[in-house]
């Protein structure tokens, strides 16, 4: 077989893996699966004990891509991309420097231009980054760089405390971002959300006034588009209107709604973004990529480089007539994986209005979903349902604790194998978040789903009555 | 073909590729690749075209594993280790929980643990991060917090300065580390070495004191095992005294020679690290498996854990038994790719035994390269060979400019894609590094490089001549 049928035949071979099997895991605790592998290092193992060792690792991995996997926030089985991914780990060069990853390179522009497009910063730049995480961490940085160019060699000590303002309903990544910083936890401001988890225009300008009062100097505000837990969307034009008032950058933190922006139907989300200054967008959740394919764009072309770039790099960078194709002196990373490739190739693969129909598709699966809880005389909505999060539970019959049994169900499901779907709190109920990201997904898969939940619902309860 | 039968062939045809290339690359520059190739988003392309783009891809791209690359601290193509990175991929799954990541999980405290039985942390631990930037940028980050734990909530505006202590030939990536923690690069202060590159002890003391002297708080020491351009390793014992008595962080930077502590032979280079309270390591690189695998391992088992644990993240996180094993608790990334499926396996296949050797095997060929270069009439060591990178040049006859005719050899070598290494500047002196990272180079490979060198650089001072 030549390369080339070599990767698509194995591409194949591991999708029937994840969509063929009969469960979405084998559930085991860690005790007991570290009596099944031998997992300890040291001598050399034979080619046998490898292969041994590999059939393990697929037996007893989740089935990220199984269709009754609807548990995080990625998923699904994006072949093309799987195999552009294959190929980056195959070829193995480093995202540092034009002359080590040349086409790699070409790749990463290209799709950060791309994605530019969707975002409108006509002007704009980006960078991969290790995940959404990092895309937010650097987006504060930026927007330190740009308010306060000096404190790249000054510092923060020794001046006033900058604040930074998201939703209560914000990423985790932020409060880390705010330690990383050497911000302090205690200057990221939690702003109030309305009922939907929508950040309060409102909420968000008496925060900044009241920070302003306390001494403090505002500089960063994340609007999200997608929350973790009711896929909300922070109204991004009035908040932009606030950040220029108060001369502060406005990030929007995409990693999990932000490829909603390929879907014309639903591009009204974003409005407003294209005043902005900057964008966190995953192609490893909603575009169904492996992980990771995380990008952050930004609307000011220079400041990636401005933020971060060093001098003490003259054994890698190199004065040459490509210099400015290395996008590593804009990187917070050194060797960098080629992320780009594989939503390159997937995207060259799909195509713009195909990535639209399958939006829109999920789109309609949770409007869908949302009718069927509303209908179904023993499920609850618990939020409803914005874009692609779907937080329900079973309502407990009298006697039963709601939170008990709904966990019990998930941790049963979860344990049988049957299906592997997550839950939150929202204001102490234990919430069911189903969570439609694989694009393959259909009515059908989420009727089994929630045929599963109902029965395994209802054994539950009997073996409590008996 | 079963599922392993077509991952070894793939693993083998790939190998093949790297190492049977012609050429090292075919070099093109950026405006001459975007012709060459459509690079352009959005129609949809058919499967014909996008096997088209994958043979451009391996077509364009630099042979990493070729046995006349040795152009950067990575390279080599390690056929388990790259086969362990395919499977990640392929099964897709995100290091946050054991829920999601059960054997992934367990692979990776074990890989931690295993290159914690080298670093002496008895009680240690350790997380894989995005590469050694990232690595070099925790261990700042935890040292921090260490030292001032109640900046993770108040920040550093409004404090003294903090001061981090690096050798001048240390990594740049502290260079940016300095801006994103806000300590500012003017309190990252550059200790002199000596004339090896290593960092000198009272310098690095004198250092703290002046640092003391004007009002600064001096709490992070890094040390570098093997600097980028020499390959020099700073002294760790007595740095680790000064580091002791100064109340310091001790920080080991491995990120390139870190693996040289797998050999007996060479671990003297590591003394004292049992006393330093990190390492970063990159598996990446001298144990060729593909990019990236870097782990930064600390000696206190929780500081990871309270340096970056967030409380928002309820929808990801839970109680239950086995919530220790949930290693995003401890990681500034939330989603994150399976980094160390592809140390673990590779390390099965090879063993502890056979790394040594390899390791062994490439010091040996580092100071047969030494003796090559000074016996040759036509070529002069810049720098004594210290451990993997060998600085060296062609000796320009009168009248041409060294600097000149080096950087035209090695571009010259470059675009004929005969061999591809890099240079840096020493004192002045533009040198050819030549990097020994690929453990299945042979003398042969060495010899057949130098012949490659010598007579380009004759060529074209015959051409400069004429």
């Amino acid at each position: 077989m030549t390369e080339n049928e070599l990767l698509f035949e194995l591409i194949r071979s591991f999708k029937n893996i994840h969509e063929g099997a009969d469960k979405v895991l084998e559930h085991h605790s860690p005790q007991a699966l570290r009596q099944l592998v031998n997992l300890t290092l040291g001598p050399k193992n034979n080619s046998d004990e490898i292969a041994s060792l590999i059939n393990d690792y697929i037996k007893y991995s989740v089935k990220t891509g199984h269709k009754q996997y609807v548990n995080q926030l990625f998923g699904g089985y994006n072949e093309t991309g799987v195999l552009g991914d294959v190929l980056a780990t195959l070829m193995n060069t480093s995202m540092y420097t034009y002359e080590v990853s040349p086409m790699a390179t070409l790749i990463e522009k290209e799709v950060v231009a791309k994605m530019n497009s969707y975002s409108g910063f006509a002007n704009g730049d980006g960078i991969f980054t290790a995940g959404g995480s990092s895309s937010n961490n650097l987006a504060m940085l930026c927007a330190r760089h740009q308010k306060y160019p000096d404190m790249k060699t000054g510092g923060l000590s020794g001046r006033k405390p900058l604040s930074a303002f998201v939703s209560d309903q914000a990423h985790y990544s932020f409060q880390k971002a705010s330690y990383a910083l050497g911000l302090g936890s205690n200057y990221l401001v939690s702003v109030a959300s309305n009922e939907l988890g929508q950040m309060i225009p409102e909420a968000l300008e008496a925060a900044i006034e009241h920070s302003k009062a306390r001494g403090e100097e505002p500089f960063f505000i994340a609007a999200t588009a997608g929350t973790t837990e009711l896929g909300a969307f922070d109204p991004i034009e009035p908040l932009a209107h606030i950040a220029e008032k108060h001369q502060c950058w406005l990030h929007v933190d995409g990693s999990w709604g932000g490829s909603l922006i390929l879907s014309q139907k639903h591009r009204h989300l974003f409005s407003g973004i294209q005043k902005a200054q900057s964008f966190a967008w995953n192609a490893h959740k909603l575009m169904n990529a492996p992980l990771t394919a995380s990008v952050l764009l930004v609307a000011n072309p220079t400041i990636l480089y401005e933020a971060v770039s060093a001098d003490r790099a003259d054994y890698l960078f190199h004065d040459h007539e490509d210099a400015s194709f290395d996008l590593g002196k804009k990187s917070l990373q050194c060797g960098r994986r080629n992320d780009a490739l594989k939503v390159w190739l997937a995207w060259k693969a799909i195509g713009d209005e195909q990535y639209e129909k399958n939006i829109n598709h999920l789109m309609e699966l949770a409007q869908y979903c949302a009718a069927f809880v509303e209908a179904h005389k023993d499920l609850e909505l618990l939020s409803p349902v914005q874009t692609l999060n779907i937080n329900f539970r079973f309502k407990a019959p009298e006697g039963i604790d709601a939170n008990e049994l709904n966990l019990a169900i998930r941790n049963q499901l979860l344990h049988e194998g049957q299906a592997m779907v997550n839950y939150c709190h929202l204001q102490g109920r234990l919430s069911i978040r189903l969570v439609l990201v694989n694009h393959q997904i259909q009515k059908s898969d989420l009727e089994q789903f929630f045929t599963s939940f109902v029965s395994t619902a209802k054994k539950l309860v009997a073996e409590v009555k008996i």
